[in-house]
């Protein structure tokens, strides 16, 4: 049984590294903070009879034997990075329900049948490094380990680079081929308010919304503020924020809206930013999501369409590329069944579907995946008032636990 | 008389420091390439007899003897900083017109009645540090030189260590009481399509348009994109954005556009600048003008109810403070007689209001001032396809001459 004071006395030391005075956290992937927790997460899991694997994208396998290791490992798995204003939880939490199930076992001497694996995806967030689940997509093959490398952050600065000055670099290849999982189990807040509105501590994840990213780049003529007439102006920023309005406008419409729709822009940088001088160019970022592929293309079209329309209003030109795309995920039947099963003994009957992507979106394109989420205050999240009661971690960890050992024993 | 050929060479001898590859300039106030093209004019302008001061924040006044030198210089100035992504024109022509009558009297050996000045003022464009206008500001005493000093860049730097590093700060006191000018003159581009559209290659100056500047704080609440609902949002960018649509709508609507209102957001900081967390909080500059105060008061009355009923729908909040107010100028009656009469012997007729703030604006709260306009293509400024002909430039410089002659002898 898991431990609720424990857990969170985990969860705490495991935020050692990177915690803000706000009570947030900032541990961007690969910075001094991640390779400490990094060091901390292999010590902790060397403890519980673990030996490690680093694959070349930096995801850490922390195996435990079990009684037959010529099959690969059962997983579960999380991120220890973080938002730059994130919380303690989000990832984090995964990561250590894993590390408390590893010390179950250790203390009851249980030696499960296949070795179970802990593992840490690198820049899961991908605040630094965009896209996201970027550790856990390299070892699914959607990225190659080259693109993961040269992905920069907002000072240029390669992850590839930065993983190797904090000695992140592993010899394994990130390849389910070669370094394989049987299946992988995450817990994960549920960063939205369904199971806090139902009361219920934790519930089964169906699957994955459909998510894509976008980048915009809007370009008009920089003139000056005062000498420039308002009708002879091609004015970048005012177009971008129209574009803001309107993907907002589109996802929160009719049947795209009443089907769980939602668009928003969270990145913008504007140039020359020059208090008198318009501006000439935007670049912003766009997040569509909806639990159906079909609505995510239908905001993607009529997004298309009316920015141009604004373009043309303007004198602006657009370019509008896709950068990311994760089509909707239904989780496998037999690893949902054996988290129904374990949830069910703490009664928790809510089954619902992930609107963040996670580790397990990749996973579960080539092994049996299933998630559990647990209820986190107001379904805040990305925020650094982000709270799970201790309780309800422990709840996580226990249908986990359970959920772990149903699926070991099929 | 003044020659297209040699004004043309000396101007792009003087933006031989911080040109782009585009044509245009970028000379932030302050930065190498300031303290070069500083160099260089007080190297020119000793070359027509001129002796120097150098003020404590770094306006640089180059003065050539004159019959009376018991009588402060009567001035030419304007500036030779620039936009981060400005043109070779505005400011520098009006510095380089100056430069130019200074080598006709010494060319010709003329000894005007009272000294003549050449000014170059500190900080004119604000870019690097707003509010613009900063050192004639001080001199006029509209600023102290400790607020001048203490003005920082984005990266924190502030002016007067930047000044100091560049050997800029002088020993003459910033001010129009202990270092006195008995009037001044500034030839500026347009930077507005007026005389192109109308043909003439320069024209008088009535005045300056009333002009405020606004910081702007926007802050709501860090929400994960994907799984915050879209109506549980606090979403700082989005209600940015929709001030930007509808500071521009006020000013694009009714009597306040039709007297030429104009209001322009072109700084924004979003943050915490990641893809997938809702924009928690947001920076922004506004920018409001009209020809008469009561409009630019008005424009504001309505940003300010209209923003907040655009923070009370989304849940946010706002602070929403005035940095720099510049209320409508006329210049003076005999300096602008001056220069009507020596423009008429070019055959320009055209008496226009500047919608751009210029070092003239504060010198007029103390000395007769008047500015010369010259055209400049399309009326296209603050941008590095900013354009303006040699003979047009000659013709802004000839005027310049007339009118300076004129007022010396009166
Ligand atoms: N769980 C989480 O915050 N993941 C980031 C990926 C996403 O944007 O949904
Ligand atoms: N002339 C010029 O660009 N001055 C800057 C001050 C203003 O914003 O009007």
């Amino acid at each position: 049984k898991i431990n609720p004071v424990t857990i969170n006395a985990v969860i705490h030391e495991s935020c050692e590294w990177g915690n803000t005075p706000d009570g947030g956290m900032n541990r961007l992937t690969a910075n001094d903070d991640d390779k400490k927790v990094r060091d901390w997460f292999i010590a902790k899991t060397k403890e519980y009879g673990c030996t490690y694997k680093i694959d070349a994208i930096g995801n850490i396998f922390a195996i435990r034997p079990g009684q037959d290791n010529s099959l690969p490992p059962i997983a579960i798995g999380s991120h220890l990075d973080t938002q730059p204003t994130g919380g303690k939880y989000d990832g984090i939490l995964g990561v250590v329900c894993g590390i408390e199930v590893l010390k179950v076992l250790h203390e009851n001497n249980i030696t499960t049948y296949a070795p179970i694996a802990v593992i840490d995806w690198t820049n899961e967030e991908g605040a630094r490094f965009p896209p996201c689940m970027l550790g856990s997509g390299v070892w699914a093959e959607h990225f190659t380990a080259e693109y993961g490398h040269t992905r920069v952050d907002l000072a240029g600065i390669s992850l590839g680079d930065e993983l190797k000055r904090i000695g992140y670099i592993g010899p394994e290849a990130a390849s389910f081929r070669t370094n394989p999982i049987l299946a992988h189990f995450e817990v994960h807040i549920e960063q939205g308010p369904i199971l806090d509105k139902a009361e219920m501590p934790a519930g089964v994840v169906r699957g994955v919304q459909s998510m894509k990213w976008y980048n915009l780049k809007v370009s008009g003529r920089e003139a000056h503020t005062g000498s420039t007439p308002m009708d002879r102006r091609s004015d970048a920023l005012l177009g971008a924020a129209k574009m803001i309005v309107e993907a907002n406008r589109i996802a929160t419409t009719g049947d795209l809206a009443a089907r769980g729709a939602r668009a928003t822009i969270a990145v913008i940088n504007s140039s020359p930013q020059s208090i008198n001088t318009i501006a000439g160019d935007v670049q912003m970022n766009l997040d569509v999501r909806s639990p159906f592929d079909e609505d995510v293309a239908e905001i993607e079209r009529q997004c298309r369409e009316n920015f141009a329309k604004i373009c043309e209003e303007h004198g602006l030109q657009i370019v509008f590329e896709t950068i990311w795309t994760s089509p909707a995920v239904n989780f496998n039947e037999v690893m949902k069944q054996c988290v129904r099963s374990s949830a069910l003994e703490l009664g928790c009957s809510m089954e619902l579907t992930s609107g963040a992507g996670h580790d397990s979106v990749y996973t579960s394109k080539h092994v049996p995946t299933a998630m559990i989420f647990v209820r986190c205050r107001d379904g805040v999240s990305h925020n650094p008032t982000e709270y799970t009661r201790p309780e309800d971690c422990a709840a996580g960890a226990q249908v986990l636990l359970g959920a772990y050992l149903r699926y070991d024993n099929y």
